[in-house]
């Protein structure tokens, strides 16, 4: 019964629109096949259950990824920002919640209230929650200075330095390994990423000052320790419900992105109003946000932080691809040496799988 | 013994000028160990020895390989040829062959003549040895009339399918397997190689026209075709004095440049002179080009067309690394990159291998 119930939400892999409904499914499999976890043990099929589910969720965040980056151009070319960016990541958060409590009531009512997935917690589950919020919003202030040292397409290249910090944080905190092949394939992706990138001006980036590259690296450390820290908590009690976890992760979002408002554009939204600017685009991108978002946890809960790594980089090539239909993009020489060695990176991950 | 006699070989593993007395001792030691292999069988120092002149005779290329390169930029920078190439093509056979002889005649002193040493030879023997120098002659030729359809660093570029065509032949012809982690490590040598090479203008080669495309991928067939069929005749009598061989090889190269030097240069040389216009680095890379041409032989006795194409390559590397120093050239981003990949590449040629 479980297997079919993963089945069913197979449909919805490809189809975004859909997503919400198919987010909500599969909570309701994730808690009904976590109480089959519990009493049946761990046979083939649960693991054929984890697998497919782990596919599901990382095609969704690949397919998500994509999209969003279309959004963004979209959305460049229909003009500049008008709207606070500020307000609209409040805006995500928000939806993030509200879909997780969404998806709560649907599992209440079928499977009543357990432990597992209750909404009021103890201090000592909480007290973590806010912990990845705020190493972003960290991170999202220090982006605003390190364009003082490097500029917009050299700091997009310095920004695949998470990958590497992303897998070495990997191993030290979450303790685990990675085989010798696929640490290869890891350096890989960030090189192949890096490649598919390169632009006649990239030289600059090697120009980069001192103070630069520390904020660089201090950038990268930061968000993937988040995204580590985020996949700690999440794993702590794998029996949790993933939508409870998540409502308490995005409340403190909410939070730090409210204090963000305040800080960066009270003035503009006192004066203008919250909703200021804001267009179509706008809220396809807050819903897409929301749902990537929603899909990074269930990827986190379900796989690991290599895999959502692997996946939105993959996301960034298919963006380019698509973009060559959409609009009218010329793909570079280096674009196909970096793909290429990216698509090898991804073979040697699961091939180099320990055993 | 003949485990000592390879180690005082090292030596000299990092001395290209006393690379002559070193491939004089190897062809010694490879004979004395040739006798000791079919008496002893294989047993562990044999693998040893195998082992060491495998790692002697690619590290011999690889320093050969790049010093050539630097010779190049050297005697650009110097000024133009101001030799016939045909002539100079000619004489690297010539001392190949009288290299091969000298090589011989020590063999012949020490251990006398046996029928592995002998330079007589059959007909059934010799009649594949004209079939290499012929098709790198044929792909000489070509190269003048691909000038037509691509630029010079659009050539270089496309001279990187030889990586795949190697591969692909080596598979084919010698029915040798590589195993999939050693086949992305192949790709991943031409992305890297590739990528290592990228400049501004790289997109350009994008743009070239179908007949360009196909006079590319039929020198790389080409060129991978006369490489591996080397290596076929090379390893088709194991027991065979590799000196013997190479000689019978360079006096059917001494005779395809004969007929080069008519076709293209009878003019010049009439007029001017054989060596007119040669230069104190001419006759250096004179030298260079035949010693790196007997440690290709050996390589292909040695190890294979892989572990060829992959010395060539890292001495690709090294020698914009070298140029930094002796040039002040710059590196690209785009050269990090590449190198990385290649080294990756170079990993996982080793960590793939069948057991």
């Amino acid at each position: 019964m479980e297997y079919r119930k993963i089945k069913d939400d197979d449909k919805d892999d490809h189809d975004v629109a859909s997503d919400l409904e198919s987010l909500k499914g599969k909570s309701h499999t994730v808690a009904a096949s976590n109480i089959a976890l519990a009493t049946l043990g761990s046979g083939g099929s649960t693991e054929r259950i984890n697998w497919k589910r782990k596919g599901v969720v990382t095609c969704a965040l690949t397919i998500l990824t994509s999209s969003q980056a279309i959004l963004i151009v979209w959305s460049k070319r229909a003009g500049k920002y008008e709207y606070s960016v500020t307000t609209a990541n409040f805006l995500v958060e928000t939806l993030k919640c509200a879909l997780s409590l969404l998806a709560l009531t649907r599992i209440w009512n079928n499977d009543g209230v357990t432990d597992d997935n209750r909404l009021s917690t103890t201090y000592d589950e909480v007290k973590v929650f806010p912990i990845p919020a705020a190493l972003y919003l960290f991170k999202n202030l220090l982006q605003y200075y390190i364009f003082a040292y490097v500029d917009a397409p050299g700091y997009q290249i310095l920004k695949n330095l998470n990958i590497i910090s992303t897998g070495v944080l990997y191993r030290i905190i979450l303790k685990k390994k990675l085989s010798e092949i696929q640490w290869a394939g890891f350096i890989l992706l960030c090189c192949g990423c890096t490649t598919a990138q390169l632009n006649s001006n990239s030289d600059r980036v090697l120009q980069t000052s001192l103070p630069g590259w520390i904020m660089a690296i201090i950038m990268a450390l930061l968000s993937g320790f988040a995204g580590v820290y985020t996949e700690a908590i999440i794993k702590k009690r794998p029996s949790r419900n993933i939508n409870v976890q998540n409502f308490w992760l995005y409340v403190f979002g909410m939070a730090f992105n409210a204090v963000a408002i305040v800080i960066q554009d009270f003035d503009a939204v006192a004066n203008k109003g919250f909703f200021h600017g804001y267009s179509f685009i706008t809220v396809l991108m807050i819903l897409n946000h929301a749902l990537s978002g929603i899909a990074v946890s269930m990827v986190m809960k379900y796989a690991d932080n290599i895999v959502k790594v692997y996946s939105t980089s993959v996301a960034m090539l298919l963006t380019a691809v698509v973009s060559v239909f959409l609009f009218n993009f010329h793909l570079s020489l280096a674009f196909f040496l970096g793909s290429t060695v990216v698509s090898v990176s991804v073979y040697l991950h699961s091939a180099g799988k320990l055993r």
